[in-house]
């Protein structure tokens, strides 16, 4: 019954009219990224989502992963094959770095297909998902032996990445972490130990795993200043790149899950298997948080894709499921009923999911081109300040989208009342398989602690900063344009909520640090609010600029926009008023009271 | 690993220190119900829950129901014994009227171990609990003979009870009906049509099963006017009280759900099944809205009950789990790191379950106890403001307690971290379970809707009034209370939000029906946290009262009332907010802008 076609319309809106990636041809790769390439791309990943992933997502869900007693991993019926398809048609080389055989072309084009992938098929798509952080770790933190020895064919997705943090006692808390490395005296170390909940730590899709593994070598440091990073492939690697002898890792058992039954979260036991350093001796952690930021912004964005699928089936149900009759009179007197999306509380819904969808996409994508920016610009401000917003605004896209989208989700499960609740409509799936986002790559608590603990005041609060006075220039260039009033003003508003917290966090949160834990929560859903306010002051204005050009779409964002203020910026103050409210009440019991 | 212990000593505190039933033996039924009664059935409950019924809780939800070939259906192991343990010790007796066997005890009494059943296995629970429905709607409306066949079976639950409503094209719209039933001249009706998603429509628990269907007789009005209420029992009943001949009713199929896997969620076909009326013809729909209030109650309470288990293993869970340290320093220095329950972000989603969960418990047991009220007070007046608190109040405890119950089970799931994705620990079953109480019996968004649309209104707006006068008298009495303060200046504030909300709807929602329908969601909610905040502001009274008798638990209670004040009450302005923002915003886009 449900269905996927990917928002083609709105990701051209917010690459070619929002971010005018065709602006920065300048930028290497950017050039390979015109308009016509990236409709391209678009088109091609929407049929491949549709056509290919889509139909595996029930599929998926129902079957599950299972292990076989020899430890091998089995992946539902259909992916196998998808996954050749994938990676025959050259998918993950997207972005991938020319010299390892990539594409280069920008993140921000990237993204779209991995909304693509996220929202037609959250479990499939963390196969890809992962192996592409495993190779952006090994990219940055590998010697150049080992980025072409594995690169290349985790590039292109033939063999398939892992990263192995978590393990029964420490998850939050990697300091605590035990397995260990031993070095061998011939540059290799041996691992022992056991991780859990590893993504696709084991399946039948690729003829080789590279697990990224974090470790502790002996006689290390205690705590998380004694970690470092290794490579453990499942198959030894030769010289001529061939595959040799089976490493001592294996899949110890699969997690039975609420959600994502398509991967396999495996417990990986690795028995003095052989391991090569990444980088430097106990400086893994530094590896694992340039993956970890690209992930986070993945999740986030898997928040968001999982509404948008939940929002499209949802608008179909409404628009197709008659009852009742509209509280103004009959609209529909050729059916027995008229549709639900007749209903005030009905749009309610179906806007607030629009609303949150097209502002997230906007601010997601803006991110992506952010890290471009970081990684590509040759302009050295403009590095340091998508930098600065790559540190600064990682962790509300993850908790933000992933809260945001999960009650997203649900709505469109709401709309679909009883059949919602039931298999055969797909909706529950979406709600199961969403639910993980708000809690892996660190749940969104460690997010809003991340965000007041370490990235609000570094540098002095520079980041933070660069943001009010990115949005102060807009407000300033905008406030005086007629049609404009409602978005600016709405932007102001929260701006300005926004730096009271700030200000607030900067004068509580140091004297306590309780304050800021306390305040840290409401305060990354402060900041969250603001983003989307600018992504639709900005998307308003263009809007506003095309509304008479006979597209009825730029009408339909100026409305969603108009619901985006009217309606979803009044929690801002609430947001406000619990960040205030600073520790008192949350510490006043002894754990004995609760 | 999951674990459920009712809280006795809160509902407690809420029968007798809050609602003080003790002090209305006067009325009939309340003298058998002395505090020391009271306590022995909390005590004998909380062991049932515990021991009997919450260890089926994920054993039912791993088998589900099955349908063999034969139509018959077969609940999960050990649910049948379950059953049967429940009706031999009486539990369903415990509020049903003397003269068909019943204790006649309140329903305020009777409620909390409904809390217990529902929170220890929900889905267990349905089946006594529809019983329980459809035994009321047939005392409301049977003749004195249908009720002497049927009542003291469905009382003692010897024989269960179901209701039937939907039909696949009609959920809320009930007027679209087609099932139709034929008069056979007899005083009998021949019944046939399909209904669907009968919870307990077919099971292996009793010996017989007493359909309660609604059916529009040959020839009647069109719409919501024609439709009249039947019983039909699965068996014929004789004379003698002996089971007859198999009805024309059988279970064509089950409902794969999302959750509450251990109810058998049927597909009833009814091929010219015998039925008698209850009450008069076409008048089907007044005797199912007594049923349906005491149902949607249930529900609420089911929301919170489910929020509750997720808080106690949420509870436990953060106490046990070491991960990082306090951020004010070593907290556990025995320990490798410190419980999570020290950090203040952890100790936010435990305290917005727990002041969520013993301000809705005080609320939805208060709302029982007016039942009570309404049905035993000889004192007109009081009476009938009981009846208006029902009519009024009855939508927000089924949207608003399943609404925050389910954020709340969430919360819970997320204390856990990844353990909460994950079957072993259970949370993730009860978010699943939890899920379709925000759905059946009417969505939330038809509660807020029957809120605005015809509670609010009714009688001049007389129950909303009471309801005013009632805090204001509380306010008057309490205003200079010293260490009260805090509590009454909430309620005051909600309060006058609640009131503005109140006269804004009053003069929009009736110039433009849309208006109301565009704001039912949020003054839904204001009047939900308007309600905990009274009852937060009562409980603060007793706690204040008796906070140096010793026992911590006041202390406690301040302190959570506290939290709700402090950081659930700033939700109300944006709620208000939203109100007065009427329908335009929903109503700005055409269908196929969506």
């Amino acid at each position: 019954m449900p269905r996927y076609d990917a928002p083609v319309r709105d990701m051209q809106f917010v690459l070619h009219e929002l971010l005018q990636l065709q602006n920065y041809s300048n930028l290497p790769g950017f050039a390979d990224a015109s308009p016509e390439t990236i409709d391209q791309i678009l088109d091609e990943g929407a049929k491949f989502a549709k056509n290919v992933l889509f139909p595996l997502n029930a599929v998926g869900d129902k079957q599950g992963c299972k292990r076989a007693s020899d430890a091998s991993v089995k992946t539902p019926d259909g992916f196998p094959d998808a996954y050749k398809q994938l990676v025959e048609n050259g998918w993950p080389l997207l972005s991938a770095h020319p010299e390892m055989g990539g594409q280069g072309l920008p993140h921000a084009v990237n993204i779209a297909w991995t909304e693509m992938v996220s929202s037609s098929n959250m479990a499939f798509g963390m196969y890809p998902g992962l192996t592409h952080g495993a190779y952006q770790a090994l990219m940055a933190g590998g010697s150049d032996e080992l980025k072409a020895k594995y690169g290349p064919k985790m590039a292109s997705g033939e063999w398939a990445g892992t990263m192995n943090l978590t393990e029964p006692h420490c998850g939050t808390d990697l300091g605590l972490m035990k397995t260990k490395a031993v070095p061998q005296g011939d540059g290799t170390y041996k691992i022992t130990g056991q991780k859990i909940w590893i993504s696709g730590g084991e399946q039948d899709l690729t003829d080789n795993i590279i697990h990224l593994v974090l470790a502790r070598i002996e006689g290390a440091p205690e705590g998380i200043k004694g970690i470092s990073l290794f490579v453990v492939p499942k198959y030894m690697v030769k010289e001529d790149g061939s595959l040799g002898e089976r490493n001592a890792c294996q899949c110890g058992g699969l997690e039975e899950k609420m959600g994502i039954h398509g991967n396999a979260t495996c417990v990986m036991n690795y028995d003095g298997a052989t391991g090569w350093l990444v980088g430097e001796e106990h400086k893994g952690m530094r590896t694992m948080f340039v993956m970890m930021n690209e992930a986070r912004l993945g999740v986030g964005l898997q928040g968001m894709s999982q509404a948008e699928i939940a929002y499209q089936n949802a608008l179909d149900f409404a628009k197709d499921r008659v009852q009742g009759r509209s509280l103004t009179g009959v609209q529909a007197p050729d059916k027995p009923a008229d549709p639900i999306i007749v209903h005030p509380d009905v749009r309610r819904m179906l806007l607030e999911q629009k609303a949150f969808l097209e502002g997230a996409r906007a601010f997601v994508y803006w991110m992506a081109f952010q890290g471009d920016l970081q990684h590509k610009s040759p302009d050295e401000a403009v590095q340091q300040k998508a930098e600065d917003y790559m540190a600064l605004l990682t962790p509300v896209v993850k908790a933000y989208l992933t809260h945001k989208g999960y009650e997203s989700a649900n709505l469109g499960l709401q709309v679909h009342g009883g059949s919602g609740f039931t298999r055969e409509w797909g909706l529950e799936q979406i709600v199961r398989d969403c639910r993980i986002s708000l809690i892996y790559e660190g749940t969104n608590g460690v997010q809003a602690l991340d965000l007041v603990g370490r990235k609000l005041g570094a540098n002095g609060g520079r980041a933070v900063f660069s943001f009010f006075a990115e949005i102060d220039e807009f407000i300033a260039e905008n406030d005086k344009v007629e049609g404009l009033e409602l978005y600016v003003e709405g932007l102001k508003t929260v701006r300005a909520q926004l730096q009271d917290g700030t200000m607030w966090l900067m004068q509580n949160g140091m004297s306590d640090f309780n304050n800021a834990g306390a305040s840290s929560h409401d305060y990354l859903h402060l900041m969250g609010l603001t983003a989307l306010a600018f992504m639709w002051a900005r998307m308003a204005k263009i809007a506003l600029e095309k509304k008479d050009s006979g597209d009825p779409f730029y009408a339909a964002k100026l409305a969603t926009g108009r619901y985006f203020v009217e309606r979803m910026l009044p929690d801002a103050p609430a947001h406000l008023a619990k960040v205030k409210t600073g520790a008192a009440a949350m510490m006043a019991l002894d754990a004995e009271q609760f």
